[in-house]
C-alpha cells in the first residue's frame, strides 16, 4: 500500500482552511498513528489573491481543475467547495482518473449520490462523505460500520445547527423568530438567506444519505416531507413548556421492514447483489418537522448549534451521538478521517452493494399525536364545535387547555391528541378552520411520544 | 480478499449468545451489506450438555481449544469467554496461527493489550476490542478512525453500568448504598460479588484502554486512581441535589501535551515509530471516582444502565455518545461490528504503530474543586477550626452550608472549594479529623467544574 499521499483540496472556505490546518499542523501526529504521510499539493481557487483566514503559501493554488485532476501524483481529491456543479463533474473526473474522493456535499450526494458511489465502486475507490451530515460527529460511520449488525428501526436527528439555535434561543428569551433570526445572521449563525436551513431544506438532504445509509436503501431525492420552523410562534413554545415539551427541529426516519426474501417480482434487485440475500424494500417514514420532545427525552437537552441523533438498533437499542453539526475544525475533523480511510484502505464504497429501491410512506399516512392550537372568539359552544370536527374525523382527545374565560375576545384553545391519522388530523382542521369562532389558521405541530 | 469466513467461538455466555443470534439471523443482511459471508463453524463451550438460552445445535460444540486453533479454516476467532486465562493464552495462539481475534475482554487488554497489539500487528491481523469498552457504543471506532485528526484533550465516562444504577436508584429514591445494591443483585443488575464494579475496578480496566487509544500511548497497568460508590451516602446525594449538581461515577482521563519532538533521550522510540514523527510522553491524568456534576452537564442526564463518554478533542470540539454498555444483544452489536471489519480488510491493528510511553500524574497533584462534608458537634467555632485548617493548607472556601443551629447535636458541615490541590486538601482533612468536635472522618467528593 502507497504510504504517501497527495491530496488536492477542491475549495478552500471554512471547511478546506480547517482540513488544511489540520494536515500541515499534525503531520507527524497522522504519520505516527498511521505511518503515512499526508501532503496537501494544490488547492483550486477561484481568486488566486484573495485574502485567506489561514496562511497558505500561493505555490499551492490552482485556478484550474485540471491541474489536479489530471495530476497523476495526487491520489486524493477532498471537494469542499459545495453546490451541484461543477462539484460533480470534478468528483465525477476524479473518481475517473483513479483518485479517491472525500466530500462534505450533502446537497450534491442527496442528488446524485447513486450514481456517485456506484461509480466509486466500479473504480474500487473510497466516496468519503462523514462531513456531510452532523459536522464532526462520526454518525456515517458508526451506522455504517460500528452498527452493521443491526437493523436500524428508528432515527431522530437535531442536524441543523441555524434551525436549533434559533429555537433555542426562541425558548430562552421568549422572543419571536424574526427578531432571533435577524439576531442569528448578525452573530454568522444564519445565512443572509437563511430559508435553506430555516425552511428544512438542509435537513431533508442530510436525512436524505441518513435515510440511505441505515435502511440500505437508494436516497431519496424528493418526497421527503419538510416543514421548517418559520412559523413556530413564542406561543406555541410557551404551551409546549407547560405541557412538559421542548419544541425541535427534528429529522425522523423509520423503516418497516418486511422480513420476506426478495422475490424477483418486487423489482430489479440492484446489481451485484445476490437476491438471495435481500429482504424486501421497506417502506420508509422520513420527515423534517418542528416537533414536541418530551422534556426528559435526551434530545430535549441539545441546544444552541449542536446537533445530535438518537438513533435505535435491533441489536444495540437506543444510542445517541451529540456534537458540532458545523464549524471549520468540527467538519474538517471528519475529512480528515476520511482522508486517512481513504489511504489506509478502510475507506468504504460500500454502499451500493444492498441500495435497494424503497417507498415513502406519505405524510398524509402517519401515525402521531399532535398539538393543535385554535384561536378562537372566546364564546360558549365553541370547544364542543372543534371537539365534534375531531370526534367526527376519528381523532380522540387527550387534554385540552383553554385560559380564564374572556368572553369575546381572541383566545388560544390547545388540544393534545392521542395517536390520530394525520389526513384525518388534516381533515378536521380544515372543517375547524371554517368555523366562523375560529380566526387564524390553525396550529399543528407533531409531538413524540413519552 | 475472501468473501466466505469460518468463526469461532470462545464461550457461549451473554456476548456470545448474542453473537450467534446476529450472525444466525442476520447473515441475509450481513451479505447484502458486505458481499462477504459468515458463519459459525465451532463454539469452544466447558459443559457440552448445558442448558443454553439459545438454541445451538450440539454439533457446533468442541471442548478443546485446539479444535478451534488448530483448524485451518477458521479465520476469525471471537473470545467471549473473559478471565485471563486460558483467554489469554487462546488469543495468543489464534494470532499466532494466522486468525484474525475479536474479544471483548477489557481486563485482560488493560493488562496484556501491548503485548497482543504486537503480535497482532507483526501477524498482520486485526484485534478488535470495541465491545471491551461501553458495549454497543461504538466509542473505540470514533477514537481511533472518526476523530484520527484530533488530538484529544478530555474524556469523561460514565462506563460501569452497575454503578451507574446504583447510583441513579440512590439519587431516585433516597435509599442506601446497601439497600440498592441487594435490589439490583436481585434483578440481576450487580453480581454476587459486587465488587468489580461498585469498587470502580471495571471502570479503570476500561479508562485504561480508553487513555492508550486517546493518548497513543500503552495501556496504565497500575497508578491508576480508583475509588468506587461503596462509601456514597443518601446525605451526600441529597446535598449535592441541593447544590445543583448529580454524583456519578466518572472513568477521566486528560493529557498534558509537550510538543517538542522525541528527542532520544526522553525514552526510546517504539520500534516501528519514526522518532521524528513522535511527540514528547504526555503526562496523564487518569482517574475514576464518585464525581459531582454540574446539573446542566450532558453526563448528569445519563441514569440507570446507560453508558456514556463525554470526550473533547482539539478539532471536534466537545462530542458526546450514549448507549447501553452491557448486556448480550449491545455488546454483540459491537463485536459483529469487529468481526465484518476484520473479513473486509478494516479491522486495525494499528494501535501499536504509536504506543508511547507515558507518566501518570499522581492524585496528589490533582488540581479540583472539592465537595468536604464534616460531622460535627454543633458548638460555637467549629467552622472556624475547620475553615482555618483548610487556609492554612491554602485551600480557598467557595461556599459553606450549615443547618440551623442545634448545640450540642451531631451536625453536618458542607464546603465548596474553589480550584485547590489535593494534596493539601488532604493534609487539611487529616487535621481536621483530629480535631475534638469532628466526630466522624470526613467526606470528600470532586467536583467537576460548571
Amino acid at each position: 500500500m502507497k504510504q504517501e499521499h497527495k491530496i488536492a483540496l477542491l475549495g478552500l472556505g471554512t471547511v478546506g482552511s480547517g482540513v488544511w490546518k489540520i494536515l500541515s499542523e499534525k503531520k507527524d501526529m497522522l504519520l505516527a498513528r498511521t505511518e503515512h504521510q499526508f501532503t496537501i499539493k494544490k488547492i483550486l481557487v477561484k481568486d488566486l489573491k484573495k485574502k485567506r483566514s489561514v496562511s497558505v503559501p500561493s505555490s499551492f493554488f490552482v485556478s484550474k481543475a485540471d491541474d489536479i485532476l489530471k495530476d497523476p501524483e495526487i491520489d486524493i481529491v477532498v471537494e469542499v467547495m459545495g453546490g451541484h456543479e461543477p462539484a460533480g463533474t470534478y468528483i465525477t473526473q476524479a473518481l475517473q482518473a483513479g483518485k479517491a474522493v472525500v466530500t462534505a456535499n450533502k446537497a450534491l450526494l442527496a442528488e446524485r449520490g447513486v450514481e456517485l458511489f456506484k461509480l466509486a465502486r466500479q473504480k474500487g475507490l473510497s466516496l468519503g462523505f462523514e462531513a456531510s451530515v452532523a459536522g464532526g460527529i462520526p454518525i456515517i460511520k458508526s451506522i455504517r460500520e460500528g452498527f452493521i449488525g443491526n437493523q436500524i428501526q428508528e432515527l431522530y436527528g437535531i442536524i441543523n445547527g441555524t434551525s436549533n439555535f434559533i429555537l433555542s434561543e426562541m425558548t430562552a428569551h421568549g422572543s419571536d423568530f424574526a427578531t432571533v433570526l435577524a439576531q442569528a445572521q448578525k452573530e454568522g449563525y444564519a445565512e443572509q438567506n437563511p430559508d435553506f436551513d430555516v425552511k428544512g431544506i438542509d435537513a431533508a438532504q442530510k436525512l436524505s444519505l441518513l435515510t440511505s445509509i441505515c435502511y440500505d436503501v437508494e436516497p431519496p431525492k424528493n418526497g421527503i416531507y419538510v416543514e421548517g420552523i418559520d412559523r413556530i410562534t413564542p406561543l406555541d413554545i410557551q404551551f409546549a413548556k407547560k405541557l412538559g415539551y421542548v419544541i425541535k427541529l427534528l429529522a425522523i426516519t423509520k423503516a418497516q421492514y418486511f422480513n420476506q426474501p426478495h422475490s424477483g417480482a418486487e423489482g430489479e434487485a440492484p446489481s451485484g447483489l445476490p437476491v438471495e440475500g435481500a429482504t424486501r424494500a421497506p417502506v420508509i417514514d422520513a420527515r423534517v418537522h418542528p416537533t414536541m420532545i418530551p422534556e426528559k427525552h435526551p434530545l430535549a437537552d441539545v441546544s444552541g448549534i449542536y446537533n445530535a441523533i438518537f438513533l435505535k438498533g435491533d441489536a444495540v437499542g437506543e444510542t445517541m451521538f451529540l456534537g458540532r453539526g458545523a464549524g471549520s475544525m468540527p467538519t474538517a475533523s471528519a475529512v480528515v478521517s476520511d482522508i486517512v480511510m481513504a489511504a489506509t484502505g478502510r475507506g468504504t464504497s460500500l454502499t451500493t452493494a444492498s441500495l435497494r429501491p424503497m417507498t415513502l410512506q406519505s405524510i398524509e399516512d402517519l401515525q402521531s399525536e399532535y398539538y393543535l392550537r385554535f384561536s378562537v372568539i372566546d364564546k360558549p359552544g365553541v370547544l364542543a364545535e372543534i371537539a365534534n370536527c375531531l370526534g367526527d374525523a376519528d381523532i380522540s382527545i387527550a387534554a385540552v387547555y383553554q385560559r380564564e374565560r374572556d368572553l369575546g375576545s381572541r383566545v388560544p384553545i390547545v388540544v393534545m391528541t392521542h395517536e390520530a391519522l394525520e389526513k384525518n388530523v388534516r381533515e378536521a382542521l380544515k372543517k375547524i378552520d371554517e368555523l366562523e369562532s375560529v380566526l387564524d389558521e390553525s396550529v399543528l405541530i407533531r409531538v413524540l411520544k413519552r
